[in-house]
């Protein structure tokens, strides 16, 4: 279903972007698990446009409210479920757009598919607001996956077309004076990550982490290792040699991302993530009107982020988490059992 | 679960590679649908071996046979039950494998996760040959999708480091002369899907294609539309304005390659996939030696592609179709009731 | 996973008897299906303990909040999130459960299976508390097939050994009177569905139905038709022969209970419920105390019901409703494609 | 989907009764089980009508192929593929079954829904032979379950009125002498099931074992413990109280079968199923012709059993067993993660 994912860790997103609520329930996890809240708050709170380079001036608490699962700090068997209300909402900055789609945004397509029924106000559940949610079940993996010893860490590593911290700011002051937006490159790497994790097929850890990240709006692609570099190697070049250090198994390149057929070697899993410019920008556009089927102009107004890149970072750790904490249970009933 | 994937189209694969056979059962699909199986063996003949440049001796006749849900050429409700037997089958080739992992293959993890009782001949399960049967369910979606107007197509555009038609078998054939493999880039396009197919977040079109996509061995990158490209693009570049043409809604450019939040659009769906270089190479490698943890080098034996590109063009085509089929269904649900 | 279920309508329950909330996520629902609020809640005040006989004295007010899902009365394509407050709540009560396991609860088995952390308060997620949730799903279910024509109603046909009103009331005081609780039948007809709603199989109208009555805490029996009784009868005698009626088809009898092979045939789906008495009663009994090992009296204090039956009612026809709408949905896809 | 259930043992059955085979895949198996394929066989062969009284003279010999999965008598991590071949095939005796719909036979509402394009020959994958492979998969899970120190029985304890040995014999005699069919009872004891398998709610152990049970064609109910005869029990009466017997935790009576919370409680899982009355019968039926739109009347020839009872004792057997091995590799999962 377009909601929930996962086969041993399952998570289900719901809420609008101008809904009194959103939220997500996990299911799935042991009994027993501590969960520190407030660094989960402070997890969720890196998504937040507060003080982020380019980001909208919406702004949101995202106050995270545990309805349920927990006992004492600790899971108790039962999902967890969360809540952020939304408290900044200005639905009248998105009047009309139902007639006249934003080029990029899912409006026109949404329109036509729930034949004029989906909520035009805020993107609906087609917002990036969605992704909050999805940072609550990121940032619960991560704490679980960092007392198996794993980390997992994102940043951004280009802006439009600059690669260094101080190019990047510039590039989106830029963009945003200029009532325009731009993309950039998010790279994550997973440390630590026993061998075996993940399966073969469907269950690939690079299919499990593709599906989760294709679902953070704005991404356009995803590559692990190497990725399209690998395209123009040779194979004596791209083969990762395997070799002993300090008594264990290592590989003495990368290329392959931590990943051989779907399953983690003991490499760190290195990936990276194209982001698209924020489709919504303030200068004019060319679009339509689907009342009148004229050509129209459309300079969106409203509350939107010059660029998306520093608050998808924690979205793309999250996104890791989710897939590797999903295949770290699904490997508990790969063991033989006793007897 | 790790060899079964879909939501209204569902996919359940089976075998290994030296198993007595292997196969795949299709559930989901309407009463009624008829299938054109001499057109179906066609569509699998197209990743054989044979004749491709570059392609291992194996000889896998691959001759489809229809266990259950056809009654006089059409589905009758009943799953779709097919098999193709293993039949040039040389197990010697893989003596060792299991002490001696292969640099880049899933020797090694699987060995680890499945505690030695894994088939380490030819692969096992994480052998390329199990995409065989997911052509099938390819094969068999893009004869339904045929019948709804869509036609997906996919082609080499890169071989290593050429891009023209010559210079692509020159590299196969040097690679394949020195012992070595090469990696290549596959573009994919699927026309006239309808607007608003897929579905917000976990089913979106990018993320159920690059899960089956990156579930295809040798997968290491998945983009749609511009792609990785977009990341070095302002929004204004990178927005697909619309416009009518013809009385239809298009979009003037076409960055975002069909889909915008997980719908199609209704322009083309475009999406480039990047393979690397088949591990097993006739030149010698440096591994380990599991059983006694030292040093050693492996000349790989056995038959091997020196070129995978050719013959997973129609894998992804498959990967695509599966999703799309899968898609088309679930999109019936989401018409409104009657009454 | 425990939590969820469905095919084509997904529900996904969540909360605890004592945690600050519960509630339910439904997903899959087409957009545009109006939903009346108001009348969804007096559906889930039939739950409540408000007037019903020998009802425990704990009031639970169970007002409805609507978090997402609806825009304007209408659902949009979200899923559905639906919250009750957790307000009057005594968890003193339980105090000590966890050690002195009350006979024919969870109490023991979940201590065992979460090795204590679960949640004892109130039965934690074993609460018939959690029935709530899944009565607000039954009800937007009634309300969508209702629309469609469909029916459903139960009703208890039996309080321990009693089977007229006045009787059954009787039966239930006494019990409550004497610090015992009774058992019960409830009985379900579902008139007007389609014929050919269901699958063969695990997606069987039987299987699906059963599966959810059996959720229900306290359920301990399901029969379809004429039920156990059919495994006294002759085929001559169970059969049910096929007429015209009106230019109808029906049958003359209706010992099936309207399914043949998983699938309605038109007929009234018919079904029959075993209610044990409720477990948690004044009357001393024998149990242990899990810390010393020995046996020990126990004597449960706090508020129950001395009858479920009255208050399953309607939990009853919450899970024919979720069962019959998801086969609905999910028919919709057994539908010829065009072309 | 219909053909497919499982949470941790996945199963996906495929066939028609007279297609060239019927199999079906399991997935999920912890690699390294060994498998007595021989004891399979023996397994399944209790379901073959050869020798039992009342059965059908289509002689099926359902020699087991193992297609993939297995390496050296044991799992290997891949789905474990078995096929059946149909070789006794007579599909002459269905001719115009879809016009003149079998009573009680799903020939009328698969008709409808898959609008004509359905299977009739021999009931299609409607049939009763589709539990061939449901007991394959119940087979395997006995194995593993065994070794486990579970021990699964069923047996019939009813059949028609008669409830000794020699009259239930005579009952089917009967039946058969006067081209009729008679129904009956089948009780069934899991015995050492370890405290704690299981879930709440959706994945209670009585949800998932009537899910499978009903799925059988011809089980028309189910109940657990005393089941039906709870309803008129007191709550002092039916609750089990617990006591300590050799130092085990045990229960002093077991009116609940073994199942608290749909958890194991450690007490035998006691369960009893109704099978009504085959409904191919060779006395003439009353029925109707669907293309003349008149009353008919029919006598159903072909080979058909008097009594499903004998032959259905162990597919009950197999859909306990088939829950309980999908319940134990979930509960692997409920283990507190180490560190």
């Amino acid at each position: 279903m377009a909601f929930d994912i996962g086969t041993s860790f399952k998570i289900t997103l719901w809420g609008q972007s101008h809904a009194p609520a959103l939220g997500i329930v996990l299911d799935g996890l042991p009994a027993g698990e501590s969960l520190d809240v407030a660094a989960l708050q402070s997890f969720i709170d890196r998504r937040s446009a507060h003080g982020q380079p380019g980001a909208t001036s919406r702004s949101e608490p995202d106050t995270l409210e545990v309805l349920s699962g927990l006992v004492d700090g600790r899971t108790c068997g039962a999902p967890l479920s969360f809540l952020l209300h939304n408290t900044n909402v200005r639905s009248q900055d998105y009047q009309g757009m139902a007639q006249t789609p934003r080029p990029s945004h899912a409006d026109y397509a949404a329109g036509v598919k729930y034949h004029g029924c989906n909520d035009p106000r805020g993107g609906g559940f087609f917002s990036g607001r969605m992704t909050a949610p999805l940072c609550i079940a990121g940032g619960v993996a991560v704490q679980i996956l960092e007392r198996q010893g794993i980390c997992i860490n994102a940043c951004a590593t280009r802006i439009g077309t600059a690669e260094t911290a101080e190019e990047m700011l510039a590039q989106i002051s830029q963009a945003q004076a200029q009532g325009d937006s731009v993309g950039g490159l998010i790279a994550c790497v997973a440390q630590h990550v026993p061998v075996g994790w993940g399966d073969p097929f469907f269950d690939g850890l690079e299919s499990k982490m593709a599906h989760l990240l294709f679902s953070i709006p704005a991404v356009k692609g995803v590559e692990f290792g190497s990725g399209f570099a690998l395209a123009s190697m040779r194979g004596s070049e791209a083969n990762d040699p395997f070799a002993y250090e300090n008594g264990h198994v290592v590989t003495t390149s990368n290329h392959n991302g931590g990943i051989n057929g779907g399953l983690s070697n003991g490499m760190p899993i290195c990936l990276r993530v194209a982001i698209k410019p924020t489709p919504s920008i303030a200068l004019e556009q060319d679009t339509i009107n689907l009342a009148t089927q004229d050509k129209t102009r459309l300079a969106i107004t409203g509350r939107h982020d010059s660029c998306l890149v520093p608050r998808a970072v924690v979205c793309v750790e999250s996104a890791v988490a989710i897939a590797l904490l999903d295949s770290c249970l699904t490997h508990l009933k790969a063991q033989p059992l006793t007897k």
